[in-house]
This record gives C-alpha cells, sequence and structure tokens, in this order.
C-alpha cells in the first residue's frame, strides 16, 4: 500500500535539480502526482518544489526513500527539505480578542473536515467565546491581556502552546500585540489575519481609514507574523467592492466576510505546505 | 421635443429637498429618467443628488426650469447645482509621457463613441506618439519637460490647455510632478491614473515594490489631482490577481490592463457627471 | 420619537410619482434617508421605488402617513405599495437536505445579527443537522420525503409552514422537488440556492457538468422559485475561478462557499425589501 | 549561447516520465526554467507537460537533444510532443464580421509587442475596417459572404488561409457560420470568442437573452471551434457584474471589454504553448 506524502525542496537553483529528484523518486518506485517548481531569480537564485508523490512499502518505503534521499540528492544540491506523509496529523493553536468570525470560520471549517488539522484549544483575552468553543468540544484558555500584565500574559500563552505543541499558531483577530521575544520563543509558525489589504491601511482602524480616504475596493490580508507590525511575509489576500453608500458598520461586515474567507484559504494551505517563505515574500503552490 | 438633461445637487441635507426639487420638475412637466441621491452623514450632513429628466419645450423650456429652480428651490436650500444638457459637447486634453496604454484607450473608446467628449489634443514631453495620435486626426504637442524648465513647460500647457478651454484634463500616465501652482491656475478638474492600489504603494516603481512585498493582488486607482501626491479624491479602484510566478515585467503588463480599464471608467463617469467630490473622497452615483 | 420606515412602489411609469410622494412626505414631515428608484421601460412602462423614511410621531404617524398615503397618492397613480417600520420583526423557516453549508451560513448570520430575521425553524428530509441546529434554540423537524410520499411530506411542510406563518421559506440545499401545489399554497416567497450559475448546467449535478464541460468559472445562483424548475427570477449570482487541477470534490468545496455567500446576500436582500420581480427578472436595489 | 524552447509533453500516465524526462534534458545540459505538469485522471490516465529549458549549442544543441529525445524518451513513453524555440515566429489570420472591438484589441496588442505573433492578415466579410488594419501595415482581405454564396466564400478563406500558412486563424467576433467541411480542411486550430459565459446563452443574442433572464452577471467564453457551434474546448472565460440599470446597449458595451480581455487572454496563451486540449475540456498551464 503505497504512502502519499509531500516533497518540499529549498535549495541554490542550478541544473539537474528535478532530474536528480525526479531520479531518485522513479528508482524508489514513487509516482509523481503533482509537481509544482518555481525558480526564483535573484542573486543567489533559488529553487522551489512541492512534490506529491506515492511511495510504495509502507513507512518503511517511506524511510528507505528519506535516508536515500539525504544522502545522495539533498546533501550535494544544499537542500532545505522535508518529507511528510500527507496525513500526519496536525493541529493549530487560535488566539482571538473580542471579533469571534475568524475563529468561527475555523471552527466550521474544521467541523466540514476541510480544515486539514485538529483545533487543539483557542486562547483569548475576552471570556465571551468559551460556549462557542466549548460546544465543538475544543478547550477555551482565558488569559486576560494588559498593557500592565503583558508579560505574563505573554508567558501563560507560550506554557499552553509549549503544552499542546501545535503545528501553527493563528492569530484570528488577535488584537493585542506581540513581542518580539514572544515570537522569539514560540517556536512555530505564526499566521495573522489583517483587516485591511497590506500595505495599505497599516495600523489600527483600517475600515474607518479607509471609509475617509474613500476607497472603493477594500480587502484583508493573511500574513506570516514578524517583529515588524503588519509587515510579514503575505500568504493570501482578497479584496470586495464597496461605495460611498457603505456605513463604516457595514464595512465592517463586508471586510469580516473577506477576512474569514481569505484567513481559511492560508491556514489551509500552510497546512497542505503549499507556502514558502522566500525573503519578504511567499511563494505559494 | 423634450431636451435631456442632468441635475446635480449638493447642499445642506434637510427635510423637504426632494419634494422641492420633485415638485418643481413636476410643475414644468419635466419627467424623471434617473435619480440618485445621497445622505452624507457628518457635521453638518450634506446631500447630494444626480437627477435625468426629460424637460419639455427645447432650450426655452430648459432656460425656464432653470430660472425657476434657481430663485425657488436652490437659493433657499443653499445649493451648489448644475442642470446640463446630456448632448452638450465636452471636450478633454490628455498628457501623456512614455507609456501609451492610457492615451491609446482614451482614442480608441473615443473612437467607438464611448468616452462621452472629444479629445481636443494631446500633450506629450515625448515625441514618440505623434504619428498614433495624428492617425486619429488629433492635434498632438510636444513639450519638452525637465527638472530644469519646469517653469516653461508648466505655462506652455497652461497655454494650451486654455487656448483649448477643455471640460476635463487627464493624466494618462503622465509622470511628470505637476506644481501647486498649476492646479491653481490650470481651473478645471484633473484626472490621474496612478499603477498601484491606493493609498498602498504611493510614490514611483509601484510595481517593483508590489513583487518585492509578495502582494497576491495590484492594482490601478484613477483620482482627482490635489497638492498632495497620490492623495486626491479616488474615483475608481479595480484589482487583478498574481501570483509568485509573474515576473516584473509581467506584473506591469498586468498592470496596464487594469489601469486603463480604470481610466477608461473614471473618465467616462466624469462625463457624465456621476462622479462628486465630499471632503477628501467622492461620490460616485 | 421618529419612527424608521421602508415605503416601497410598483406602478405604471408617469411623470409626478416621485413629486407626489415626497411632496406627501414632507408633508408629514417625514425625512428621507435613502432613495432608490428604477424605471424599467417595456410597455407599459413599470416604475419601482424604495425608500427608507424617518416619520414622526410614532406609530400613530406612521398610521396618518399611511392613510393619507393609500388615498392621495397610492390610489390616483395605481401602485403596489407597502410602508412598514424597518424593525418590523421577521420570520424564515429554512428547508434542508443533506448538505449543511447553507444552514449553517444563515444559523450563523443570525447569530451575528446579520440576517434581519429570525430562524422560526428548520425542516429537513435528513435527521443528521438535528444537533447542528437545536444548540442555537432553533426547532429542528425531521420531515422524511421520497418519490412515493410527496404528497403526505408536501402536506405536512405546508402545515409546519402554516403553523410558523413566516415571511420567507428558504430552500438551503433542499434537494426535493417541490410540486405546483405546494408553491400555489405555501403563500409566502421561496427562495432557492442553485449550485450553478444559472442558466448554465440547469438540472442536477452541476458541478460534475462544469467539469466535463471545462469551464473555467464555476457559480451559485439565488433565486424565487416558480413553478419552472430553476428558471424563477434571479436575485444574486456570483462565480468562482477554477482550472484544471481542481478535482471534483475541489469544485463542490469551492462551490459551496460560493453558495453560502450568494444564499446569505440574496435572504438579507429579501428581508431588507431591496428585491422586486419584475416579469422573470427582479430589481435589486 | 542557450536556446530557449518549449518542449510540450502529452502521453499515458506512468511512473517515471518526470525522470526520463528530466534526465535526459540534464544529460544534455539543458537547464529547466520552467515546469508544468498534470495528471489527469480517468481511464486511461492521461499526463501532460510544458517545461520551458535553456539548451545550450545553439541550433545545433537543440536539433541533437530532439533526435536523442524522440528516441530515448517519448518513444517509449507513447509521447505526442514538441519542441520549439520560445522565439520561433508565429502568425495569425484574424477573421471579423461588424464588430471591431476583438480584432482592435489583436492589433493592439501586436503593437505593444504582447501577442507573440504577427498578424499575417484580416478578412472580413465587411469591408468596413479596411482602414482600422491597413493602418497597422496588415493587409484587408473584403470577402463578402451570404447565405447563397457560402461555398464561395469558404473556398476563398481558405485559399487565403492556405497561402498565409498561419500557426492560427482567429475568430473575433466573425458571425458566419463555418461548415465542418472548412474546418477539416482549414488545418489550423481555430479560436472563437462568444459573447456569453457558455453554456449560458448558447446561440444568438446573447445579451438580449442575459437582459430578460435577468442575470446579475455576463461574460464571455474563448474557445477552440468544433463542429457542434459553441461545444468546442474552453480556453478562457471571464465575467463582469451587472445590474437592472443596464440597458441592452450598456450590456453589449460592458461585454465588449470582457470579450476583448478574454480573447487577448487566450490567443496569448495558445501562442505561448499553454493550452493543452483534452477530451472536451483544456489543460491551460
Amino acid at each position: 500500500m503505497p504512502v502519499r506524502a509531500r516533497l518540499l525542496i529549498d535549495c541554490p537553483d542550478r541544473p539537474g535539480i528535478v532530474a536528480a529528484t525526479s531520479g531518485l523518486l522513479a528508482r524508489h518506485g514513487a509516482n509523481i502526482v503533482e509537481l509544482d517548481q518555481h525558480a526564483a531569480g535573484g542573486d543567489p537564485p533559488v529553487f522551489f518544489s512541492r512534490i506529491v508523490v506515492d511511495v510504495p512499502g509502507g513507512a518503511a518505503g517511506l524511510d528507505a526513500l528519506r535516508a536515500d534521499f539525504a544522502a545522495t540528492v539533498a546533501a550535494p544540491h544544499d537542500m532545505t527539505w522535508r518529507l511528510v506523509p500527507v496525513d500526519e496529523p496536525r493541529r493549530i493553536v487560535v488566539l482571538v480578542s473580542r471579533e469571534p468570525h475568524g475563529l468561527t470560520e475555523l471552527l466550521w471549517r474544521w467541523e466540514r473536515g476541510e480544515l486539514g488539522a485538529d483545533i487543539a484549544c483557542v486562547v483569548s483575552n475576552h471570556p465571551d467565546h468559551r460556549e462557542r468553543v466549548e460546544r465543538f468540544g475544543v478547550p477555551y484558555h482565558h488569559v486576560p491581556a494588559t498593557r500592565a500584565n503583558r508579560p505574563e500574559a505573554e508567558a501563560e500563552i507560550l506554557r499552553i502552546v509549549g503544552e499542546e505543541a501545535p503545528d501553527l499558531v493563528v492569530l484570528a483577530r488577535y488584537m493585542q500585540i506581540l513581542t518580539g521575544g514572544f515570537l522569539d520563543r514560540v517556536g512555530r509558525p505564526v499566521i495573522n489575519i489583517h483587516h485591511s489589504f497590506l500595505p495599505a491601511f497599516v495600523g489600527a482602524e483600517p475600515y474607518r481609514q479607509a471609509r475617509e480616504r474613500g476607497v472603493k475596493i477594500v480587502g484583508a490580508t493573511a500574513h506570516y507574523v514578524t517583529e515588524e507590525l503588519d509587515a510579514g511575509p503575505i500568504i493570501e489576500q482578497d479584496v470586495v467592492r464597496i461605495d460611498h453608500r457603505a456605513t463604516l458598520d457595514e464595512l465592517v461586515a463586508l471586510g469580516a466576510d473577506v477576512e474569514r474567507q481569505v484567513l481559511g484559504r492560508a491556514v489551509r494551505w500552510h497546512l497542505q505546505d503549499r507556502v514558502i517563505v522566500h525573503r519578504r515574500s511567499t511563494v505559494v503552490f
């Protein structure tokens, strides 16, 4: 029974990478189901690939392929790489503040089996969403956060994340600023949904800014969190057309619909290993 | 034979404006074909309306309505207003630098009868587009512009615009910065097409910025020109989805297609009196 | 304290309707907040309007306006009309089969206060969604439906609808065909969400048809139900771009996201009195 | 100096195709710049790939690679394949009737260097577009076509196409129905732009049909022409949102903007060898 797995590759670009990789896969009898590759120029040029393969021989076959790949392909080509079964269980931790629409979207997609991960737990600086979360059988941690207790709150969140050891932390409209120290120590990717089409309307109250500025389209941006606020590598964006009749409340409601779609896509794509960070940007296969 | 005309109204919002206006129109036998209105809140609240009417009695009927409206409706309601026949001829002057796609779009829509105005002439700081323009029978003025000769160049453009007396000046990728003095003296609305989704990527080389930042959508913005660069009231915006495979050249080409659509719509809507400036923003009926 | 109300008008088009209507509103001190109108050509021409007004004098003021409008404006202009407070409570009944995404969207928007109505109850020919529905405090009726028991099933649904007396019945992927007799007797508007961009792919399995035909865009359509299958007046449509890599399952999942957005918008717009049926089509203000 | 070339592959899907192909490319020192592949399921499963490579050794290097590939990779894998330099000159013949917007778009993209081919000549059953075409230096053939002279008209068009020997024939709103015999004998791909979102509104006057049916979105479809009218494999589609205010003339104008974008993309993609026909559908890389 073959094991379906994803091979992710990131290495300096030079001739022969595809041949070396696909040659080894063929020698192991592994059949390529999907193959995406991107040669990013620049100096030095970089090569990225995502290959979905059916590997024969079960877990042992996968281990053999992994060992052989490491020695004969990855090492000589200086690759950063991973080979993971597609059904390897994944888990996320969700942080949320007052606005629940991103959280609800994730819970709902999880219930529909469309998320590609389990929700290990939800952490919020508000007590309000406990019932909404617990009725899905998901634990809810209320960690009050104020400017004064930020160190303690971050420590408590780090403790919870450390215990759950998730593959991904999602800020589904978590409105507390996280310190650089937190990001250093959290030790896994953090995805944030920003309620504007970045880099327009960085900072607080983007819908109010959009309304005053009279833009004709508003949007949302899902990005990896870095120390520089609202400037991490963008994973996905989308927009919706508005006009002068939209009140601020209607902008917020329309925007929420875009936010949850964008967040849902970004989290799913990340969990399917489709997203690779490249400098300040991303490759999304 | 009735005259079809547009009535544009901008006044402090208070009860009775629609009744007073439509009552007068009814007494003159004028039939309302389209009516748009917008009550912008704020302090003080403002009322805008655009009404297309069929006015009986030819030009004399229109004059009579205008006089009556001025005295009995506009004055008591403190209105800024206009009543203009829809077939009143309009003329535009187009300024362009090296990139011709905005200019070509305008020439083409004019040829198809979709522009709603004649192109009085084209002014460029490059000599390259003469043939492209003159084969449509439109005069072409080459006005070299450098940092050194800016005052002379602006004076020459003002002279040409003054002579043509157009209803609108269009910057169809005119890449010279116009001074505040120019804008004061040009004496008519100026529409610019900016090659980004403002307020993202203000300034030069927006496509390069977009590529480095890894945005997933690029766009274009048509706006009225004000002294503050790239900050005038926005008329129309649109976007196109991109991905990591797009080279800078492809971004520029994709963007050009969006730019010409956005510019075409903005110019047409302006010429149909659909656009009203309200503070830093616009109402587009 | 003024009452905010919506005035809906549908009548033969002729000069003076706006003047008569807005004149009467002004005499009652009612302030126009929003005004949309549409003069549909055809023979005879038809006039539609939706006016949001603040009417002084509370319920008594509204009654007085209603009586005066009926006598002095509506009767002479042959109007079909309604004047209803915007906060008049509305209720819907939702019918659903196996696929729950439309139902979940409605429950969720109701919970967010974005639906504009209460969900009186849910009726399904499947028992599966009981828990999902009842945890929102909404009653769930399981009415098994087969080809054999169609008359009894329809009678039971008619009984439930009759008891609840909702303003609207929503088919949120209810896959049983309703008879003409049912539609005659249900006595209120019925909105259906169809999982294709109608009139393309009428009938069963539209996503399979779309895949085989190789279309590059799939969509969804919300429409009023009439006796002719999939041919009722369209309220709203939207689409999503696809490519050759999409499997049938992915098409269905992508389509579900469009369906729930389109259904959500159509139901909300209907409940805000924004939708007017005109021949085989609709006017959506 | 390496030659950049495109390798197109269509063959039964089985393990080892990528390895065999990329292995041979590596042995010839050819560097992969872009690689797209698609494993279409079905029975039998089919494999498609488009690979852009830099082949060393100039034309001789390309010939050597071609010979080796034919013998050692293509034959054993039963491949239909081509290896063509990206700068191989391409030529198209355009057929057009009364509506010139598709033709103008192609002329304009050609002038901007964005078409990827030269326009060998334009053939029309109307005399009107001669000046528009000849001012670009492109020959114009007026071939009157009526129901009565169809055989003669088709013979004359076949003669012109035969003489020009283009890579592609484009029907840019050519409204004469072409017979099966014509398609058999024309001997190259024919792309048509249809002014609706197929398969909705097959046949004549789609905008009128769309308006009567009250759809909220209209579109355009570019497809390869087959004997069955409006049913050939779809290359590209796009849509634009409309509302009840749009007159038939406005629908036609809005639609024309979509048509020219869709046609422009389809022709460019075809000329870049991005489009592969697969049963009734296409793969677009």
